[in-house]
């Protein structure tokens, strides 16, 4: 590539200042936070109008240059990072950072992609609203790349995953031509949806410069209780029940084996265990109203005096206040944390349908202390969604990087369960860079080609993000 | 076409006796209720599995055939009947009726296409789960053509549109093969979300054979109130208010006007006003929650009251019971059929930015009456989800044949005020063949070249649904 040519011509496009070329000024964008990827670039462009992204991107399409869109750069697939082979130009969509327009009467928000999501978030709530994306990456991710990722987070239970709040999409396709897909529309059947394809597309298809999307009442009570409970088998049955009386009151529902607290007690600054004596299993479940008239405490305690009844519960602690809200989610949130001061950690982040995850759960355990006897299985995450983080520590004592060698071999382990149980190797995550083979080993022939018919057809000189998803 | 030798070929696949060639036997299949079209087809397939779809499918791609799907032949657009030019087969669904399975514990169901939207309603019933999915046509309407047109319905508030309900769906493509993606994971971002394309393709990238949905717990507790006000300005910021206090317990908000009403008091057998005096507008407002604990009625007072207080709301009926409810339900569903009754009636399916529905309404109907002096507009619907049924009654005394031949010109100013609201021209019916030439006329052509592309991506012979849409 002339550097130095396309690089005077992207300055003319969007200004010398947001050309980056030197090692300094990129170095930000080029690592990501897991060290997994280092990659390399000829120029960081930071357009600061979905004109200039247009006029980027038409420049790169005529020449043949190829494209990487990154946001907040917290992706954890490396989809974000420039190839090490030093042809792909970042293109950072930070500077677009508007809120274009709030309409708290009609419950929608549209703002650039470059946005921060707690920005986001924070603009919802002074009109009242609640936008309800909740990520550990809040403070520094962009609201184009959540898209672009249907990110997951911890209120996907009750308001779904991105995908369900976004209304509208504005896109740069890779000829640089602009779809101004910016509906802020409940119902509308003319044609394909297509912003379905970009959301999730992870970049692949177009780049999401804007987008409209749903905001929701501000919950007005909220309750949670720290629960101990026998196995995942009752925790199941407590999720049923807990649904059935309380459909989208129930907010939250996370479970934690005991290993993962005794973990949090000897590592998470603050930590205290919520109940008296040790319990093999614990949920932690949250229920929310948008209705100060919900009596929500009576059936929070209804919903567990029924489960103790029927002996799915042994015990449990009602959060006296928000405060106690806090710690309680204080040791749901340090479960990932906590792993790294007890040596090597093998990771997936998978999905099995709601009511499999007890048999699935027993499977995968028993398969990976048969692989690697001794290891410690802390499986976490979000039961309501199906979403387990089956991440698996390694046996006390044992070689970190020997364990840790082990690493796609138990991934194929664990994998192959969760295709047995028509799971998802990859629930919240994307598959970017890191995961494009995988994709190639457990999706269908058929599936496969479809999406590369949809990838031709959008980007037939593969120029935007190539090699990354499929 | 050969036709004996194809209709051989086809008995061999899927049984003579499904193999339909005689006018009486395929007359059901070929007009559909409106009596807007009329079509022709060599012959009607009725196969009994997905397998037997894939069969006729891989010969009909061979051989060129031309292939319509046709679910419960209940679609308000023509893209379910066979061209008048006689070469298009149309393939039914109504076979593959079966429900696969039942998941009360993780709130889903799996059933093939031909089940009747009625049926899966009940199926869930029968193990307390409610399928929200509600519409007039629920007696005879099919799944697999409620997702592939996306229908919306009267639940669309509270639990979203079809698309929503859909977790995966298993596709025969125009080329014959099965893709499987009938998943029941609420988490899953591995590529491109394929089902999207095929929920609201309206028959046109493959033939949807079975579907994933989800269910939700049955409503314990329902509460309706029919209210009077000035205004649909009003009937915003009731709409707004009770959103914020009600969230997703907020599960019904229609508007109706006054002529509406005087309509249904003439012509709607068992309809009687619910308030004393006459109101210029009305709401049916419902709250309905999962759970017994929720005081739903002195939710329902809370919000009266304040409406009341800021002069929103003129005066109230509450239901006192189901039987109560259903009258005022009564009222709402009979909007359409007494316009009859009065001449004829120009209508048109749109939708607006929910917030945007009283400037719209006023610009709407200032520009139809100065158009046809003397016309009465009755627009109702959907408010809570900007989804408006904007017909217009005739002038009293005029002729219904010049009125009706003006139908076109009153669609092309109704349409270009939809448009400058960001609306859209079809909310819930789809394009099918009716509004395949408008379609090109609202949407960028940026929009319908991609629409085009994936078009061409998944049936590059043009067989399926051909002049359908796109």
């Amino acid at each position: 590539m002339e550097r130095s040519s396309h690089a005077d011509r992207f300055a003319e496009m969007i200004g010398a200042a947001h050309v980056l070329t030197s090692p300094d000024d990129q170095a930000p964008f080029l690592t990501e936070w897991r060290d997994l990827y280092q990659g390399v670039t000829p120029v960081v462009l930071r357009p600061g109008s979905t004109e200039e992204v247009s006029a980027v991107m038409t420049y790169a399409c005529q020449q043949g240059l190829k494209i990487v869109p990154q946001g907040g750069n917290t992706g954890l697939v490396g989809g974000q990072i420039p190839q090490e082979s030093g042809d792909e130009i970042v293109l950072s969509l930070s500077r677009l950072n508007k809120v274009r327009s709030v309409d708290p009467a009609g419950f929608t928000i549209t703002v650039e992609a470059g946005v921060v999501l707690e920005t986001l978030q924070n603009e919802a709530d002074k009109v009242d609203r609640l936008f309800p994306l909740a990520l550990g990456s809040q403070g520094s991710c962009q609201i184009g790349g959540n898209i672009s990722t249907n990110a997951g987070g911890t209120a996907v239970l009750a308001y779904g995953n991105t995908r369900d709040l976004v209304l509208g999409l504005e896109v740069v396709l890779p000829t640089g031509e602009i779809w101004n897909g910016l509906r802020t529309l409940r119902k509308d059947n003319t044609g394909y949806d297509l912003k379905q394809l970009f959301i999730g597309g992870e970049g692949t298809l177009g780049i999401i410069t804007a987008a409209a999307l749903k905001l929701f009442p501000k919950p007005k009570k909220l309750e949670a209780a720290f629960i101990g409970l026998p196995d995942p088998h009752a925790a199941l049955k407590l999720f049923t029940l807990a649904k059935a009386q309380a459909g989208p009151v129930l907010t939250g529902f996370e479970i934690m084996p005991r290993i993962g607290m005794e973990f949090c007690l000897r590592h998470l600054e603050g930590s205290r265990d919520p109940l008296e004596s040790a319990h093999a299993w614990y949920i932690l479940m949250e229920l929310s109203s948008a209705s100060d008239a919900f009596p929500v405490r009576d059936l929070m305690e209804s919903i567990l005096g029924e489960a103790f009844e029927e002996g799915l519960v042994e015990d449990a602690a009602f959060a006296q206040n928000l405060s106690q809200v806090q710690d309680f989610w204080h040791i749901r949130h340090g479960m990932s944390e906590v792993q790294k001061p007890e040596g090597g950690s093998i990771k997936h982040d998978v999905s099995v349908p709601v009511a499999t995850i007890p048999d699935f759960l027993d499977r995968a355990m028993a398969a990976v202390e048969s692989l690697v006897p001794g290891c410690r299985p802390v499986p976490f995450g979000h039961m309501g969604d199906g979403n387990i983080h089956f991440n698996v520590s390694q046996p006390v004592g044992a070689d970190k990087e020997i364990y840790l060698a082990r690493w796609d071999e138990m991934n194929a382990v664990v994998h192959g369960i969760v295709h047995e149980f028509g799971g998802s190797i990859s629930a919240e995550h994307g598959i970017g860079r890191l995961k494009r083979d995988l994709l190639n080993e457990v999706k269908p022939e058929i599936e496969l080609d479809l999406m590369r018919r949809i990838k031709a057809a959008f980007d037939p000189k593969n120029l935007l993000s190539p090699g990354r998803v499929i």
